[in-house]
């Protein structure tokens, strides 16, 4: 089956998408928090509702709070967690609601109403803060770097470690850097679209 | 503050972030199953935890689903969803587990793991569906299409017309199309670094 062409170029698909890959290893290259602000500043635009923007992202930057945080990495996340260039906790916060007078001005009252329905804003902040995390994903690959996001961890000793007295909630750890050689296994099976998309 | 430029070049970053938008109203220009088979094409290959890939794609093209969707819609969501080209019900299959001999062949045994891990197994499909719901949503973006996804609907309602006998939760419910005049509102702020990334 021929598929129709995208209007995105080939060498973009491929940087973000088909020769993309997960690293596990790095080389030394240093990665700045001002190289994490530039994929911010463009990621920044990808949708979320009503604009909500529940995504936190606090970088691992100083050795410190780096043995601060391999404890809560489960065993086969701790090494390469420990060697990346610099490590990005992504958190959902849910009280991301505060900042709805400003981000949603044209439905005031919002704020107040989902102030007493916490349930509601958590499982709101993790279902963005996921399209988020995305979104993030996407964009480190777009300045060039690679991502290696890691689900395996403690996330309420990571929580109690770096958010605390916040609402925030780890959902995603990524190392981020350059890759070293062979830093990353075969590329796994994806689904057939046949397995995945229904048409009714 | 000037920020380190992306490896990306500027007409990708318009396309997929910057000059992209929500699309509200669409003009008749149809889209076809095989544009969302492309889309699928480029971003099955963005990353899951385990290669787990839960997200689960329902493109409603017919006129009779489309009827059997809207009164599952929330009332300001149904006329645009009535007049979209195509709309897609993006879902969460927590039943992602009876594929992971196959694409996460490396870890014999997980499968038979999950299966008594039903709560688990939900969490992990939310959140992994999130990150595909976000690649999605560029890969609509790639393919030169424009979004409109919406999360203003009953979730339960639409599962029980569309995924019964599954366990597939709809998370996003998206439009998708070519834009008609005056398709968006004006773009809406977004928060400022500072108040997303945090350095330790």
């Amino acid at each position: 089956m021929t598929l129709p062409d995208l209007a995105l170029p080939q060498a973009a698909q491929d940087l973000l998408f088909r020769q993309a890959r997960t690293a596990n290893t790095f080389t030394d290259e240093p990665v700045t928090p001002d190289e994490i602000r530039a994929v911010y500043d463009l990621v920044k635009f990808g949708p979320t509702a009503m604009n909500s923007q529940p995504l936190r992202i606090t970088l691992v930057e100083t050795a410190e709070a780096r043995e601060r945080l391999l404890p809560h990495m489960a065993e086969g996340n701790r090494a390469k967690t420990a060697k990346a260039p610099l490590v990005a906790i992504l958190a959902a916060d849910a009280d991301f609601h505060e900042n709805l007078p400003t981000v949603f001005p044209h439905a005031p009252g919002i704020r107040d109403m989902l102030h007493g329905q916490e349930d509601s804003r958590t499982s709101m902040a993790a279902l963005n803060s996921g399209l988020q995390i995305g979104y993030f994903i996407i964009g480190v690959r777009a300045a060039g770097l690679y991502a290696g996001p890691m689900t395996g961890f403690d996330g309420a000793g990571i929580d109690a470690e770096f958010h605390t007295g916040t609402s925030k909630k780890t959902l995603v750890v990524v190392n981020i850097g350059h890759p070293a050689e062979d830093s990353w296994f075969d590329r796994l099976p994806r689904l057939d679209d046949a397995d995945v998309i229904t048409v009714v």
